[in-house]
């Protein structure tokens, strides 16, 4: 490594500290490179996990230095251990990535160890995945996969009653209940579900992260985002499909087509050189040649159209570089991973958003998740 | 208040973020406090959702903000943002937490706008808990209360065959098999688990955030610590219980009357006054007057006794202030809420730890988990 790196971050919410040591653990823990080595500093009760799971060459005790470095100076921390360590293994500076905590910087500069900050994507070798971070991107798919199946068994099986309200197991359906049934499809399936599963029915949908509330209504777009992360690997899935229970009207029949008109363009236009905001603008014009307008609703104070991204990396973070939106400046490479989600959304219609993942293959770009796009169910 | 604060953090990730705007969001947000009011700035699909569900007087948009920027300077970020948000809202600088991203940091005191780096815990109100909190808690306990009934109904049922093998539906009973069940009930009960539950058998429990692999086995003691969030709230509950089926050993039977007696030791010195420090050491002293010794055992590198703290404050995270370790210098008082969790690991015994959570009240504590600690099961 050019420059040796210096992490402080827990890596159940750092993906680049997950990247780095492959070892998961809710607590901060330091990361380092030096000479070619990986290290890291844990607390005590974590040193001999992060030796059997993780991929650090060498793996220091946290608290025992924290107490060595409290022996002259009661206050020492955290900042005092990274000076210890870098001077005990020759290094001169870290590069730290754009998001360490800024009182620790702060620290150990004044101790006197340079730190520069570098820029994102900090691991830029993270945005380009192994063939065994595809298949980890894969298996959360095939989780998502199982909580579209199990949504589509309950609005099969829904009976449609009095005011178009749907009944399941006795009890008028509701987008809670839906998203319970993901919920444990899901969880079977292996991957872990995070706060943010969308169920989102009618113009609910129109606020695009809006979870869902209360009952579903037949003849209705439903809206429903998956993305679990599995619990062993870590990384993340994240497909959409739209459904609708009953009859859709000409209205809603032509927005899913235009959706899924859209996402197909999308996927043609994925390869290696072409920047992600190219994409994302292609689609952007397409929706506004067949009639489809983004803007603000005057009446309602709801953006309406296509308001979002195209679609975003997708790793070990749910958000990653490199993005098919504004951001997505620079041309994607084979190996990155993005989501292609198209949607329109307008209140009295509803919303439709229909995702899948690539990666970006030499030739062109590859599907990670498979499921059906049937989306009206009698 | 005072000093205006400023965040830039991702509620789902950022306790202090989530507390602040009780408003639940994957990705990064901008909020701050101007002239008495809360302000936040969100990406333009985050806006209503923000103003509907967050308790901010303003909710800007963030995507908004940084297209008016860039036409100035096309490289503008957040950082800009912040600058102009500041300029328009009269406030001078800012007082950031200790784990503000240093890059941004960077860029806004660049900028001209100082910045002061605050202090844990950045908001102090946080680790006193409101009655609403409170139950919070309490409903994510019951959930992991959930999880202990499934894995003793498990444990009921399970049949001892040759090799001390337990057997349940069929097969060999795994540590995979009780957290699955486990995973299942606390969902069923609201929580959403996080990565890390852990139900370690014999002596992988020693190895204490060991999530635990492989057949359990009869007459070993079975470590179990859930730690459940709620899907609504963002509150943990946190518990552990440890059991054993078949018959123990009298080395097995001392070890847990004894941790347990160190658990109630623990609960009847909590009250105001005492520093989490005092709580801790008085468990440390007494596991050694009754002959538990704490050291790194030479013959296989694992540190065995009780080589953790006794206890953490809990809320929005699931390791937050004050502890009752070595750092918990400072007085409880009325309204934390700590973890109570002594422990003693040996190779060879296995692993005991009890966990309970405790508001710190006028005249002491009150327990806010309630389940059994009935632990051998025949």
């Amino acid at each position: 490594m050019a420059q040796d790196v210096l992490l402080y971050a827990a890596p159940n919410t750092s993906a680049d500290a997950l990247w780095f040591g492959r070892f998961r653990a809710g607590d901060p823990l330091l990361a380092f490179t030096a000479k070619g080595k990986k290290h890291a500093a844990v607390v005590l009760l974590e040193v001999t996990r992060a030796r059997r799971e993780g991929v650090f060459d060498v793996v220091h005790d946290l608290q025992g230095l924290t107490a060595a470095e409290r022996k002259r100076d009661p206050k020492a921390g955290v900042a005092e251990v990274i000076v210890r360590l870098a001077r005990e293994h020759g290094v001169k500076q870290f590069t730290v990535p754009p998001d360490f905590p800024v009182a620790v910087f702060q620290k150990v500069v004044a101790l006197g160890l340079p730190l520069k900050v570098g820029e994102a994507p900090f691991f830029p070798k993270r945005v380009v995945k192994t063939p065994e971070e595809l298949d980890a991107i894969r298996a959360s798919n095939r989780a998502a996969a199982a909580g579209f199946k199990a949504v589509e068994k309950i609005l099969a099986a829904a009976e449609i009653r009095a005011g178009n309200f749907l009944w399941f197991e006795g009890k008028k359906l509701t987008a809670e209940r839906l998203r319970a049934a993901i919920e444990r499809a899901t969880l079977d399936a292996g991957a872990l579900n995070v706060a943010g599963l969308i169920a989102a029915p009618g113009d609910q949908a129109v606020d695009c992260h809006a979870e869902g509330a209360g009952p579903v209504r037949a003849n209705e777009l439903i809206v429903v985002d998956i993305f679990p992360r599995s619990a062993s690997t870590g990384y993340y899935g994240d497909m959409t499909r739209t459904y609708l229970k009953g009859k859709a009207s000409p209205a809603q029949r032509k927005l899913v087509k235009t959706v899924r008109d859209a996402q197909l363009l999308a996927l043609s236009l994925i390869k290696p050189g072409i920047a992600g905001v190219k994409v994302h603008e292609a689609v952007q014009k397409f929706f506004e040649e067949r009639g489809y307008k983004t803007a603000r609703n005057a009446q309602n104070g709801f953006e309406e159209g296509f308001f979002h991204g195209l679609g975003h990396g997708l790793g070990l973070d749910v958000h990653e570089d490199p993005g098919l939106n504004t951001r997505g400046v620079k041309p994607l490479v084979a190996g990155n991973v993005v989501t292609v989600e198209p949607g329109l959304y307008y209140i009295g219609t509803g919303g439709c958003r229909i995702e899948d993942n690539v990666v970006v293959t030499d030739g062109g770009c590859e599907l990670l998740s498979r499921h059906p796009y049937r989306w009206e169910i009698a």
